[in-house]
């Protein structure tokens, strides 16, 4: 055991410093080691001590925002995320668990190259370093996002919801307890407790490697143009489906109604359903299954003659098209071909994920995937698939939609940097080139 | 052939955005096709008329740029870079037919897996989409980034030094012959001639992935903090190498010689010597050999007293450590041991390059290999050494000392970011989960 003193009082900057301190202990552990941290993590917040601390922490900021709820204040969807029972609590003990026993990327020899004799070159994965992490009121985050930190080997520096705010240093002290155990300084993981620390993390440059943003469109774009430090995230999540000719009703309506309603405020949503003319059928059907779902249509004039009065729909305006509602809200079009289809995409999509309803062995199908420029691109199946967990990565630190660095759901691997490493025998660049020595660049 | 209107005098805007609608034919390209391109482009360099044509041109350049060294307008350095004469031409030419010989990156598939029955997930390499670089007086750059791009199949427009404009002319438009001649359109290569053009390039967020800045430090600090655009690159080159107490002294005095004399102005050249007491040998052999190569010396007190009068050296300055010369100077500064060796590369270290010159076998390297955080780590081995084309990348782009994306020498890989495939039989994600469905999460 190491006795570190609490950070927590710091300034933000001394904190971040301290992070990337503390980091490189972190980052030395052996694969064995690694894994019993997360273990003893996922051990720890299944205690008895734990749950009681949680459930107080997590009842009395469920009460808060109730009465936010209630002043209209707090929506009711971010409200409905706050909770943090015993079956949340064991998904989240499991993921840990997962998490532990997958393959170690850090510290992975990515590539070796002999270069000449005596002379080799390696590839090998390492941390970035520092994360800073913001995420809206959902409390599961904090242990999720720590355990993807320990994982990469990286400390972070975590800013939660002011909703949650209870249950978070509930979690952050249980795992400033476990970190402590294992002989490392807890400043590797940090709770940063309010908006103005956050800001002032956005200043850290220095010292911070990454910012991961998930949060609304408008707070993810204004992070984005805050700070000089990398940010991985989407400002959007503008996702469509596109029922293609050939597309089979029952499976254009499922998917349709997976997409939208399974959970509206998710960035995987589809927020406009777009229908090829000889999918008149699978239209109809999908709108229907959508309507009967609750699902407020807001439909152009095609789509208007193809339902009539038969299922309720308002008019959709031109910003229809344009709006990631995350709500059971969803607008229709009628496109003329699939190379309608691509270029209202191409025009208004978020570059997120996309979807094509068709038949199987369609050449639609094999179009679509060419042609979308966007970080999850699918074939007859929902757009909710984009998601670390269902995509087998472990864990989901966020979304990305920019094409820098990771893209889509970002696990592990999407927190790692590499390092080349080159080991020779005192060999000089200038002995190699024309006339001279040549380089073998024999892969190893 | 296709018929392309000029896109050279449209604005900037419009010229990022046609970039960006001819890279998707671009990209569309087989791997077959993609290379025959690059062949072809390497012939069109060693056509007569190329010849001719680029010879005229870069003669001009060169006579105005020694005209503007004789009125102290320009640095012999730079003037000394900008000649392109038939043996650097066969060079590219032959670079170019290395490049088309390579593995096709572009469209690997980089994972494949099952999700479920019927459920297949991919991860395929896609490109940026449309690049920004901008370098200095290097004529050589015009072919060598264009090869890059066209092998990844990005779009570019590029933006040379104003010194070598002609020459970058005439190269270009070699360029953009191939291009028609293989249905291309020549939007997908683009001069940019002013700098005011490459200051609306950092503009075009909506239509640039990616900028790669090449030149001074401050220059690449000013592109890194004018733009939203993700920039690789690297504003700084202070690599050092460390003597420890069992480095051999003829090594180190050759790797020494190589780091700082093969050429001082690039980024991997090393800027400051450390040494341990214990290697008071390898240091006044190294130092000696350094003066005679006419190489400038600024030594701490403990270097003084080592070499008294008998190397001619002026004091260091505190600022010494961390300027990166890019001339014929280097600083020099004992450190009591390997630990204050590590602490000063931390502190004036610009990640990029770092040597340490130990015994083979020494537990010193491996050491310094795992504690240092620099994108190149080398043991017994020239800082030079760290370059794309050294490293078997084919070719470089630049070299990156950010975490994110890429970093050290950037290749192919670097230009390519990827796209999640997925495609299913119409399945839902609400029908997974406990008590219902489960991933196979198989790789294939």
């Amino acid at each position: 055991m190491t006795d570190h003193p609490p950070a927590s009082n710091l300034p933000v900057p001394a904190r971040a410093e301290a992070a990337r301190r503390a980091a490189r202990k972190l980052a030395a552990l052996d694969t064995e080691q690694r894994a019993t941290l997360l273990r003893d993590l996922a051990d720890a917040l299944e205690l008895p001590d734990s749950r009681v601390a949680i459930a107080q922490a997590n009842a009395k900021d469920i009460e808060e925002a109730r009465a936010a709820q209630a002043r209209g204040e707090l929506s009711a969807a971010l409200a409905a995320r706050l909770g943090l029972g015993p079956t949340k609590l064991r998904g989240l003990a499991d993921g840990l668990r997962q998490l532990a026993a997958m393959p170690e990327l850090l510290g992975s020899v990515q590539l070796r190259r002999e270069l000449d004799e005596q002379l080799v070159l390696e590839r090998v994965a390492c941390p970035l370093g520092v994360l800073g992490i913001v995420f809206e009121a959902r409390p599961d985050a904090v242990p999720q996002i720590t355990g993807l930190a320990l994982k990469s080997g990286n400390a972070v520096l975590l800013k939660g919801g002011s909703e949650s705010l209870r249950s978070n240093r509930a979690l952050v002290t249980i795992i400033h307890g476990v970190l402590t155990e294992h002989g490392l300084d807890p400043a590797c993981v940090a709770l940063l407790e309010d908006r103005a620390a956050f800001a002032e993390l956005l200043q850290c440059h220095r010292d911070v490697d990454l910012i991961v943003a998930r949060g609304s469109g408008p707070f993810v774009k204004h992070v984005m143009d805050s700070t000089k430090i990398p940010v991985l995230g989407h400002s959007e999540g503008l996702c469509h489906v596109y029922l293609h000719a050939d597309a089979d009703p029952q499976r254009a309506a499922s998917i349709a109604v997976d997409g939208k309603c399974t959970y509206p405020a998710a960035c995987n949503a589809v927020e406009t359903l777009l229908w090829h003319p000889d999918a008149a059928e699978a239209t109809r059907e999908s709108l229907q299954a959508l309507s009967d779902m609750g699902v407020e249509l807001r439909v152009d004039a095609a789509t208007r003659a193809l339902i009539g009065d038969a299922i309720e729909a308002k008019d959709a305006r031109p910003r229809d098209w344009s709006t990631e509602y995350s709500d059971l809200i969803l607008s229709v079009a009628q496109v003329p071909d699939l190379d309608a289809a691509l270029a209202h995409i191409d025009t208004y999509g978020s570059r997120h994920t996309e979807a094509i309803v068709c038949a199987d062995g369609s050449p639609a199908a094999e179009r679509f995937l060419a042609a979308i420029d966007a970080a999850c691109v699918f074939v007859n199946a929902s757009t909710r698939f984009a998601d670390g967990y269902r995509f087998g990565l472990g864990a989901e630190i966020g979304i990305a939609t920019g094409k820098i660095h990771s893209r889509g759901p970002v696990g592990v691997e999407g927190l790692l940097s590499y390092r080349w490493l080159l080991r020779g025998e005192g060999q000089v660049a200038s002995d190699y080139g024309p006339g001279k020595k040549a380089f073998s660049h024999r892969d190893l």
